[in-house]
């Protein structure tokens, strides 16, 4: 049996702030620390200690699979990284406020960007202050560094890492920690669950509870559905953003 | 031309107790959490920003070098990790005060231990408190976990590191940053700069203060001596250490 540990980010600086921030490279809160200490206290409560880790390339990600892993004594562990894991690219709208957005474009062009599978934003300008265009962890990417993308770009650009980087480890090592994004874990759980384009549009990953499957060995699927390490606090999370009626679904 | 920046980390809990340290995985201080921080400023003041980082697999070498590349903003290059760039294993020593040991055994016995190239301290046994025989990190080395070592062990562990790890990546970027200790540094910085034994044990390496070597491409042999990026803090530091009649070489 392989065991994965999908881990999302704490509360970045911009979440709090209520701006989109897809590539750009915030770092987390203090509560967003605390967040990730909270992740490794969960790993150990349920033995699940990893023995490797795959992060984006992005602060938030990384701080909190080295925050949870310190507190879990597992600081020691091979780091793999890649921008495959990165948060979603949220085009135009990197740096804009979200309630403005929502006010300038109307309720259903902002669901669409937001929440849609397959309807990216304007791609942003290499000019803008919030490009990735000259940042030089991408700058093996030459042409095909994303300049919008909408959750199915994500599903494309994530699995070639899933094949190529987390699988093979899945089958050498005992636990495999992912700390990456909203969007780049709902990607990764729509494939481990089978989950049709429409599916996916409702799910939300909730920040810094560690989701735990166990895969078959030989089809690297899913053996039982996935749990939260803490089951009531993911509830409360998800139940909440049902209620705000908007998603957390990342950004 | 390659560039390598070797950083031993800052003060440790055990520094400041004044315990041998080796092997037990001790978290930094205050001070070696800002020591870390300023080694990150002083990359970015003269333009080395590291490409790829070797650590050890303990904490307060994992911990400065992750302070240091998040000032730097490099904290999304690839981490590689081995147990060859640990400290010095102090044997029965660890977890010992370094005033009692002195004490008990004599300053002859004691320097001998602490500065001699090939004198090791007695060996840890496995059932000690501070032994590694259990540890998970270290499960692969079977029967060549060290329970003891002297210098002249460390540079037979480190340099097949150095040679397998660490060369490729000179070659194949632009800067190499080794996050590591006093001992697996002095035992790098004998190789690099073809030191004998009796004079490498004169060597001190200061805390937090990166060191930058540019090397010949084909012989990865230094141009010219390293140099400390903080020539003054190093000076002071190395004339402080002379000043006290003891060793800052690590432990």
């Amino acid at each position: 049996m392989a065991t994965l540990v999908l881990l999302r980010h704490g509360e970045s600086d911009w979440n709090q702030k209520n701006l989109f921030t897809g590539w750009v490279d915030v770092d987390l809160t203090d509560k967003g620390v605390a967040e990730g200490r909270r992740g490794g206290e969960l790993l150990i409560e349920h033995d699940l200690l990893p023995d490797v880790v795959h992060t984006s390339l992005l602060r938030r990600a990384i701080r909190t699979g080295q925050l949870a892993l310190d507190v879990a004594d597992r600081h020691w562990i091979p780091v793999r990284r890649s921008w495959r894991l990165n948060e979603r690219h949220y085009g135009a709208l990197q740096g804009k406020d979200k309630a403005q957005v929502r006010d300038e474009f109307g309720d259903e062009q902002f669901m669409l960007w937001r929440r849609s599978y397959d309807t990216p934003p304007p791609p942003l300008d290499d000019a803008d202050e919030y490009s990735q265009a000259g940042d030089p962890r991408y700058a093996d990417l030459l042409e095909t560094l994303p300049r919008t993308e909408c959750l199915q770009d994500v599903v494309g650009r994530m699995l070639p890492y899933w094949f190529d980087a987390i699988v093979p480890d899945l089958r050498r090592h005992g636990v495999v920690l992912v700390a990456a994004h909203g969007n780049s874990l709902r990607a990764l759980i729509k494939h481990l669950d089978g989950m049709s384009d429409e599916a996916v549009v409702s799910l939300n990953v909730p920040t810094g509870i560690p989701l735990h499957y166990d895969l078959d060995d030989a089809t690297l699927r899913p053996t039982r559905p996935g749990t939260y390490l803490d089951p009531d606090a993911a509830a409360a999370a998800i139940e909440a953003v049902a209620n705000q009626g908007r998603s957390a679904a990342g950004g």
